[in-house]
């Protein structure tokens, strides 16, 4: 089968998926640096290793790409911490309440793994993990800086993966580990680290990919006060059941206009099902003003009228709203025939109207 | 605070959990000698470790303790085989096309501790996992025949697990690991298994309890020619898509008569939708005569009329039916005025009736 190389690696060269990430976020956090490697162009030849350009071509033919294994990161960090069993959402907690052990980052590699192999119906391979357009491929992934290969992978091609659920960031690449692209010493496993050589050599797939935020990770560490303040509402109460529910009153009381996901009402509630713990929230809410706003119809319209980011499926926004009059002046929406807005200090405290959702 | 551990001992003790099982399941299969142990009677006195009988009657307290445990196991495997992304059914393949890795067999133990923290809502200890009633608490699970008490448990109460998928058992109990009760060899890490003696002194919480059946596994060991058909099916086709569905059809054609769980529907399909590719197995069958009955009326009634086991929510039983006249001497269901039994050899093929479910 003759591949045209060249014409794959324009494709989706390294460069053109990181402006898209760049373009898509807006933003330019370069993790390379972590990788303690200069960022210098590549030149791709056909010669180089037909073998790993032709899996890197076959997974340039998915549309799609850096969103799907920013899924597969984002789904696997997610079935690791359990948030709706354990309200766990810091993957880097490693002491007390809601710590994550070190077998479970162990196990993350092997999720990812399963997910990656679902997402791409990869097979198995003998004796690698991957069996990809007939080549013995294994997955490496880290949550750290450089990734530890057993000697069974000297020679093979590896699937290089790392993700960080504190910078948002993941890269996947492909390098053949040969010996030269190694550093010289083992760790105890007898594993050795790809080198910076090795590292300079890694065929990318996704460079600098964006991950899918982690809601309370990142309110942790912007508004610790927020997020205390969540968890204390069920302190006098039993954490899972009704406290549960206290919680997720909470977290749309106190952070209204901001897009909530499924995994952050599941893992504040400590409980299977996200999106009737939002129905009862919006009940609950409802006399001291607010409204939860999903992805059914009128509620995008709403939240586009008062200039809210709009819920897809599987995510809320909750808003405190106020009457006002129609030449307010303020961004305004009409449910059923009167007109609101978003509360500001010095309106009038109401009751939400019901909205048909 | 006071309590009596010798009622405690009464309402919960080891042959009484015994005697539940068997009545419940009818089976025998006296699992303890996996453990070179004999069975004693053993007689527990309040004085004698009342830390542990304090914890013990707190678990006691509980209802459907046995039953209970026995989902936190059931669902901790499910969810590491992870059938829907991996089609796996079998703990034990260690090699191949569906192995079970060694990382996830230790995390096994992990997703133990979180399943059964969140189903009794127990606290984090330290330095143990759990703490229970104010006591620190070691949770240790084993797929093998003892378990590794590390050091730092030494003297601690540890709350010794055991499930053995291919036996369909499980076990619970609880034992201060005091070096006296624990073999004086170590492992290369240090740990020790449990001595003879220290198994005669575990408090059992649930003794030889019945683990839900894995149905695919069961197939595996009773019925190896079915399983191979039903994956085989889709061996022309993709895996995943119309293969998984391809997949589910043969699961209900072939297997009648015989009720299929979730689990194993998501884990034949390799999809997450499991009721969606029951709903369309139902349409692809039914010209060759094939109902599928879930919990939802009239299926139920149907189910119990022709002999079959009737469906609870997330379950299904499928039937091939003929058309009977009214004195057949058959058991007989009426659907929409007309008489139908369970197809046998001569009846003439029928397309299946609609039932509205």
């Amino acid at each position: 089968m003759e591949r045209d190389y060249s014409a794959a690696a324009a494709f989706e060269s390294p460069s053109i998926i990181k402006t898209e990430a760049k373009e898509r976020h807006g933003k330019m956090t370069d993790e390379l640096a972590l990788f303690d490697v200069e960022i210098t162009p590549i030149t791709y030849t056909a010669s180089r290793d037909p073998e790993l350009e032709e899996i890197a071509f076959w997974f340039s033919t998915h549309r799609n790409l850096a969103d799907r294994f920013a899924q597969v990161f984002r789904r696997s960090i997610d079935e690791v911490l359990d948030g709706q069993r354990t309200g766990r959402y810091d993957l880097y907690l490693a002491e007390g309440v809601g710590r994550v052990e070190k077998t479970e980052k162990t196990y993350l590699g092997t999720k990812v793994e399963i997910v990656a192999r679902a997402e791409f119906d990869l097979g198995y391979g003998h004796p690698m993990d991957y069996l990809i357009n007939g080549v013995n491929v294994d997955a490496k992934f880290t949550m750290g800086s450089n990734w530890a290969i057993p000697k069974e992978a000297l020679g093979h091609i590896c699937m290089l993966m790392t993700a960080n659920d504190n910078t948002g960031t993941f890269h996947v690449g492909l390098l053949r580990t040969t010996a030269d692209m190694l550093n010289a010493g083992m760790n105890g496993d007898g594993k050795r680290g790809v080198s910076v050589e090795g590292k300079r050599n890694i065929r990318w797939l996704v460079q600098n990919g964006e991950l899918p935020k982690n809601f309370l990770l990142e309110l942790k560490r912007e508004e610790p006060g927020s997020l205390a303040k969540i968890w204390h509402t069920s302190s006098t109460q039993k954490i899972s059941g009704a406290g549960g529910q206290a919680r997720v009153n909470e977290l749309f009381r106190l952070l209204p206009g901001r897009l909530i996901d499924r995994t952050t009402v599941v893992t504040v509630a400590m409980q299977h099902d996200g999106p009737k713990r939002v129905r009862d929230a919006r009940k609950h809410l409802r006399p001291e003003g607010f409204i939860i706003l999903g992805h059914l119809k009128p509620a995008p319209q709403i939240a586009e009228d008062l200039g809210l980011p709009v819920p897809s499926k599987g995510s809320w926004v909750s808003a405190r709203l106020a009457l006002v009059p129609e030449q307010s002046g303020r961004r305004t929406t009409l449910i059923d025939g009167a007109r609101y807005s978003l509360w500001q200090e010095g309106d009038t405290s109401i009751a939400a109207p019901l909205i048909d959702t």
